[in-house]
């Protein structure tokens, strides 16, 4: 099953199944495309907890060594930014990249999961990309103005129930129509499961909270007016552009 | 004026006015100390964005440089803790610190607010306990199991306006009533309305959001059981025990 999240015509928030470009919700249908509806981000999580350097191709492209366990950092609420939008980043940095990624959607309030029971608190999943501000990141021990500024964190639009999903499905960029990046799941260092365990070790992760599960290889920067696309295999394609002051 | 918001014995979440230890709401009067109520923590934040040293004699005991900017880091949603609240650490860490802070409290959404603007959007300040997990805050590049643990952030009780804090207020720590740290205010290498505007050119900050100011000299290890109080002068104590499994 697929599900999108939108503001119907008479302003209301609705849940909706789509299938081949239709949304559905009670007796309505409305066009994916189409103008009648705003399409909203799937969740509105109360943090979205990265992994960074999960695909070793990127790892070695960023000159990070692997890490011997998931490297964690966060993207509180306001990072949030939904398909179709304009994303403004903070004005005058030289690099913004983009960063393709899946996304984990929690389903249920969970702490201390065992890598076993791992798979019962996950919704589904969608994409995400985790806009990455350089110019900060790289001068900041925990990456607040590198990776949590207003926008950073486009998700989107499609919640996917894992059966939807393949093992070793695509992970894509691209911008402007060209291909930057192209990973597979399957090519992840800590695979899902070990992922959530870890974090609940530490953390209560919330229904609707969002883990984004590493970027594989080929992130690059974006200019002003740009166009990104993400896909994932099985799930969809979260489209926005950017706008750099 | 000082607010308290609790859980009224009817189960609904009030703020009331707190003078002399007595809580009033509407009609309605209950002894703050008293089993009638239950004490909530002062705001329900989206985030809290804490600054690290930005106390001299603190960054010197950690062996850090000081910052040319204000050091951001990230506690979500999951770290909040209240007023009386047994806080229970992650399990087998050899050294979980106290960190006494001053909390402002913002009273409106905002972004972009100039420092010369800044005091318009502060609600008022409170207590924070910037609970810190050394082990792992050691390992790790983003503080995320180091910081950003569940009730990493004893916060409250009282939200006090600016009015009833002086701009040298003293910031303590008592651990079983033991002084441990004792700064005050005009230490603050990046003043209050300097770290507004800094996190604001970034991120847009929500009413009800928390900026832990950072720490003094004299934090220190908790031991399973201990008993900590967090004094703001103007402000009050807030005191919470820690489990340490």
């Amino acid at each position: 099953m697929k599900y999108v999240r939108f503001r119907d015509p008479a302003g209301a928030v609705r849940r909706g199944e789509l299938e081949d470009g239709t949304v559905h919700f009670a007796n309505e249908s409305y066009d994916f495309d189409g103008d009648e509806i705003d399409i909203l981000p799937p969740t509105e999580p109360s943090k979205i907890v990265c992994i960074g350097r999960n695909y070793a191709d990127h790892a070695d492209e960023m000159g990070s060594d692997l890490p011997d366990r998931p490297m964690l950092f966060l993207k509180p609420p306001n990072t949030v930014s939904s398909h179709g939008d304009t994303v403004t980043v903070p004005a005058g940095k030289e690099r913004i990249d983009h960063e393709a990624e899946l996304g984990v959607v929690i389903g249920e309030q969970c702490r201390h999961v065992p890598v076993s029971d791992a798979e019962d608190v996950i919704a589904g999943f969608t994409c995400v990309n985790d806009l990455s501000n350089r110019d900060d990141q790289s001068e900041e021990r925990n990456w607040v103005r590198g990776k949590a500024f207003d926008g950073a964190a486009p998700i989107g639009p499609v919640l996917a129930t894992p059966d939807e999903v393949p093992d070793d499905a695509a992970v894509r960029s691209r911008v402007n129509g060209e291909l930057k990046q192209d990973g597979t799941l399957d090519q992840l260092i800590f695979p899902i499961p070990e992922l959530i365990a870890e974090i609940t070790t530490y953390q209560t992760l919330e229904e609707g909270d969002v883990i984004a599960t590493g970027t594989p290889e080929g992130v690059g920067p974006l200019a002003d007016g740009d166009e990104v696309e993400i896909e994932v295999e099985g799930v969809g394609t979260l489209s926005h552009s950017v706008r750099i002051p």
